[in-house]
């Protein structure tokens, strides 16, 4: 059988171009004790694959040159010499950009497509709720009325964070790239204030009246100038987890992400500012896992997707991350018709 | 009796300068009941009271023009409208830039000189100690073996954190200002390495060859562009208890503290940094004084102070910290006959 895969062909120089990577044809290779067949139904696009496709020291290793890349999928298992899984069971892990992924049982998990739909196994009960649950809560630790400001707040992180804010109790205000968005999150997710960053006239002034009484958190997926102005902002005490920083993933050297120092800023407030990686969480997944199926199927959750269909756009759709285009989860649907 | 004073006359534009000092005499006010005299004998002068000169919103409330500057203080109860003191005791408090301080005898607390000389209650066992003491060991955490990378090393607190760091069996390295300055941290508190930031010729190169395993702990006393060369140099979980930031007290713009972004690097690290500021952490202030203290009888720690005598000479005494002019911790000593 037939096998498509998608290699890194060349690291990105700056944004990535669809010429940095290379679709290839091979045979599915014969499973091994242990292993099963998955077919790839989701593919997971994220922004933190851009580190990965440089060779800069990183929390996981990078891709490699004329290798397939791998990141979140969900799949559905069509051959199995494993007896935890069978034919039909659907799974999620992270597998190869590749039509098939032949793979040890291990390294999957069932997943039940009665509770969510399987395309949420990749978003709001996958890595990235768990990585608004962790970062906000361990991290942010919002309390009743306090001010949590969130920038990235349309991505697939950022408005899970909104929600989980408003649960507890916090006022939340929202940094985005559209008026669609910006529109989205107050409308369908009730969230108190937003701001669009790029239509503003002053980015400043316009956080600052949006949150009269400071910031007490400020969940940070982008970095650069939007968080210089929302640092600058910090009450006494805040916590800022430093969950993504988009702004600077593309940059081609250091001297293009500078800004005010943040130091001083901590001295006067003694804030605390901390970079986290999902998986660091990873002996607390099942009750962070409970808590978030919970509050979806009371309604209490909603999540956004936005959803390309076919495996041959992959490579277009991890690139429409770093313009902004995606409402929500991005992720490919891959169907194997075409 | 007369009393002489030291008002803020203006607040400093960069630098302070002997022209934002004035002195005055006054008379000494009558005590009023619970209320004791004090006679000054040593005035700490500290960098983080350049912040109080501004109005810029800061933990502290900022100093009044044409108002008496206060900071820490060790006198001598010299007359007493409280039962708690008696003529000749011996105090330390948050006190007046003057030599006489009438206070209630709440505001002051006795300090015992037989345990150690009076300079040491405004040094290693007062505001000094406790800042290192409690930065270091509650939010740096240093492991035994792990490298702890100290700026302004040589400073009243860079000092002590080195020694306590030593004291848990971590690697120390300090960085500092003067050639004198290196080669006491290291032939008389037994830092690992050094290095002089003015006379190295790459600062990053420098650190990097002084800490072949990374960075697990910064202590940081400076900001500034030292900061952004061992902050590229962070491990894994690295923590940075933000203390001071004296390379940008004096600047008169945001402009000219500007630097590489933290946020991706503190993202690849998970690292933590956090400001903090002595009196958080009150309520334990006791045990680590105990601490402290018994270091200090057992000759683990060891203090510098540079003493200025005269009470005319403080606001330069003041100045002098901006230039780098102290070893160790920075005071006056105050005498009556001049």
């Amino acid at each position: 059988m037939k096998n498509e895969q998608i290699l890194l062909k060349s690291r990105p120089n700056g944004t990535p171009t669809e010429e940095n990577f290379e679709f290839k044809e091979v045979n599915v290779p014969d499973l091994k004790e242990g292993e099963t067949l998955v077919k790839t139904l989701y593919i997971s696009v994220d922004p933190y694959m851009r580190g990965r496709m440089s060779t800069a020291k990183s929390y996981v290793e990078p891709f490699e040159v004329n290798e397939v890349i791998s990141g979140g999928v969900v799949g559905e298992v069509i051959e199995s010499k494993s007896d935890k899984l069978k034919n039909g069971d659907k799974v999620t892990g992270m597998l190869g950009w590749q039509r098939y992924n032949a793979v040890d049982s291990s390294k999957v998990r069932k997943v039940n497509e009665n509770l969510a739909p399987l395309s949420a196994y990749l978003g709001v009960l996958g890595t990235t709720g768990l990585t608004a649950y962790f970062g906000l809560l361990d991290i942010g630790q919002p309390k009743e009325g306090e001010t949590v400001v969130i920038s990235g707040a349309a991505g697939a992180v950022g408005m899970i964070v909104g929600q989980i804010a408003k649960l507890k109790g916090a006022r939340v205000i929202g940094i985005a790239g559209s008026d669609k968005k910006t529109a989205y999150l107050e409308k369908e997710l009730g969230f108190d204030a937003t701001i669009n960053y790029k239509t503003t006239e002053n980015l400043f002034k316009s956080i600052k009246q949006a949150c009269p009484e400071g910031v007490d958190v400020y969940f940070d997926n982008v970095g650069g100038a939007v968080s210089d102005a929302v640092t600058s902002l910090l009450n006494d005490y805040a916590r800022v987890p430093v969950c993504g920083a988009i702004s600077s993933y593309n940059i081609t050297s250091l001297r293009e992400d500078m800004g005010p120092r943040i130091q001083p800023k901590l001295i006067k407030t003694r804030a605390l500012m901390k970079g986290f990686i999902v998986s660091d969480y990873a002996p607390h997944f099942k009750e962070a896992a409970q808590d978030l199926g919970k509050w979806l199927s009371e309604g209490k959750l909603k999540y956004e997707e936005t959803i390309v269909e076919g495996f041959k756009n992959v490579p277009q759709a991890f690139i429409g991350l770093f313009k902004g285009e995606n409402l929500g989860k991005q992720m490919v649907k891959v169907t194997h018709e075409e």
